[in-house]
């Protein structure tokens, strides 16, 4: 896993992701004393950073791959990620989901082609699931973030932040990212690390889900006691990857914990002075940057904004 | 006024207005049987494409008009635009305002530097209460349409979907603009004119508030008999404007007029298939285009994104 992974993925990408504004607002930096930069991650096809590493990933296989088909399992953005990319390259999906995932995020993914497996995400084991099934149907895994084309496809969102902040005469900053398994973490800080090495990444997790933290924190892997009751659901994830948590370990500093609260207001901040859409989970960054962070300059990625109108209406309430 | 003057706004613009992203969707490709794209003016600086006339009229001003400060009337992101612009380049802004603008469009100005005088749109003119202050206190006044460098401005939008699109491989559409006095309309039509001659530029209303539509039926400028009433208020105006008519006249299609309940059910779609927050009257031509254009290809300029949580809400209960 290197910067040439993610310099190829760059390439195979082009045309096909879209380059996401780095949005701002005077209202922000007047609110936090800061330059707030926010990558708008959410305006990404599909609605999250997932697309990028799902393009990756199908983009890599051979043809014969490409046509038995693809299998993902996934709280949500994952799977949309995965079904588009497959369908633009005529390759079938099958999506593994949570039952309790967001009812949008069902629907939108069996809408753009993928064919939903339901599981229990307190008494089953999606992975589990998922290796019998690619087995079975002969099926090439994609994992949410264990998988080096997946890091590598994520990893062009920090070729972008790199670029985009240049332009506008920013090399030093704290990157803040969303983190669940650390694909996007891992994959912006390699791609930071040879593009602007004087910025720094750092994950943000929701309270009680902060296995990444920790296990920075301990220098080893810990996990989560629990995987459910956060409303920032597509950042929950068991614990760090094996392949994301050494790059994490090597380049990342410390990271952040919020609240459920602070996601909710960064959503309304967001609405309200960016003009975005994002969900709890693809907050995370930004309520950290508005509401913890020390450093001049903070860049926050907006990681995703798939989020049904209850969820959106009640962030609004916290304006 | 002509594409000369559009070309040097974009030349005085660069690295201080955004480039929008031209968004899309394949639900909302679903939805219509049709391919639309959606140029997110709502993600300009200040939330509507008004920042780009501000600044195009503001630099074109000379070192002592700019010492002396600006004036503008405006309903609110004109305002918004004016104020912004102004301060950028060390330049007083004073903004006349209905007194019945939405709280958070007062509130946006007033932050942004500028100086609020508010007025009655029921029993007083906006025009006149502008001039005598431009009078009195040696301000520049800057027009929310009929001004030859504000439409300049405006018109960049339309260099930036000509070339976006181009990029994709559109050159065909209907481009449909949310219309008020014909600021943006005109600049876009003029800038397609040269750049995207085989797309064609019509214009968006509210019911009740089609002054545009009905002046290019009936060749000839009419009025709207009232100016209160419509959830649209940025597009509101009392009549298409002297500049701004004749280039509506000789490059527009006929205008499009929607309901209230159809910009909100579009705001509604914008919020669920493209992650971006638009105004009652940002979303006039999102609805035509979900709702009533024809075409094969439909661009549809979503022109602002400021509104409250309540106005918001209300929006996504259309869902």
């Amino acid at each position: 896993m290197n910067i040439d992974m993610i310099r190829a993925a760059a390439t195979r990408l082009r045309g096909y992701v879209r380059e996401t504004p780095l949005l701002s607002s005077p209202f922000l930096d007047e609110l936090t004393g800061r330059r707030i930069l926010v990558k708008a991650e959410c305006l990404q096809h599909t609605g999250s950073f997932k697309f990028r590493g799902a393009w990756s990933a199908v983009s890599a296989l051979d043809d014969e791959q490409r046509k038995s088909g693809v299998i993902a399992f996934s709280s949500g953005n994952h799977a949309q990620g995965v079904a588009l990319a497959a369908r633009m390259h005529g390759a079938p999906a099958v999506i593994i989901m949570p039952s309790n995932a967001p009812a949008i995020k069902i629907a939108n993914t069996r809408a753009l082609g993928g064919e939903v497996v339901l599981y229990d995400r307190k008494t089953e084991s999606r992975e589990e699931i998922g290796a019998t099934l690619a087995k079975d149907r002969g099926l090439t895994l994609i994992r949410p973030y264990d998988d080096g084309q997946v890091i590598a496809g994520q990893g062009t969102t920090g070729l972008e932040i790199a670029a985009q902040a240049r332009a506008i005469g920013v090399t030093q900053a704290e990157v803040l990212v969303c983190c669940g398994g650390g694909g996007l973490t891992s994959g912006v800080a390699l791609a930071l690390e040879a593009e602007a090495p004087d910025m720094r990444v750092h994950p943000c997790e929701p309270e009680g889900f902060d296995d990444v933290a920790r296990s920075l924190a301990a220098g080893e892997i810990q996990s989560n006691p629990s995987q459910t009751g956060s409303i920032c659901d597509a950042i929950v994830t068991p614990q760090p990857g094996d392949l994301t948590f050494p790059i994490l370990k090597r380049l990342c500093g410390s990271g952040y914990t919020v609240s459920d609260t602070d996601c909710l207001r960064a959503m309304a901040e967001a609405f309200q002075r960016l003009r975005i859409v994002v969900e709890p989970g693809g907050a995370a960054a930004l309520a950290a940057a508005l509401y913890q962070s020390q450093a001049d300059t903070v860049i926050a990625i907006a990681t995703g904004g798939n989020v049904d109108q209850t969820m959106f209406t009640r962030a609004l309430g916290e304006m």
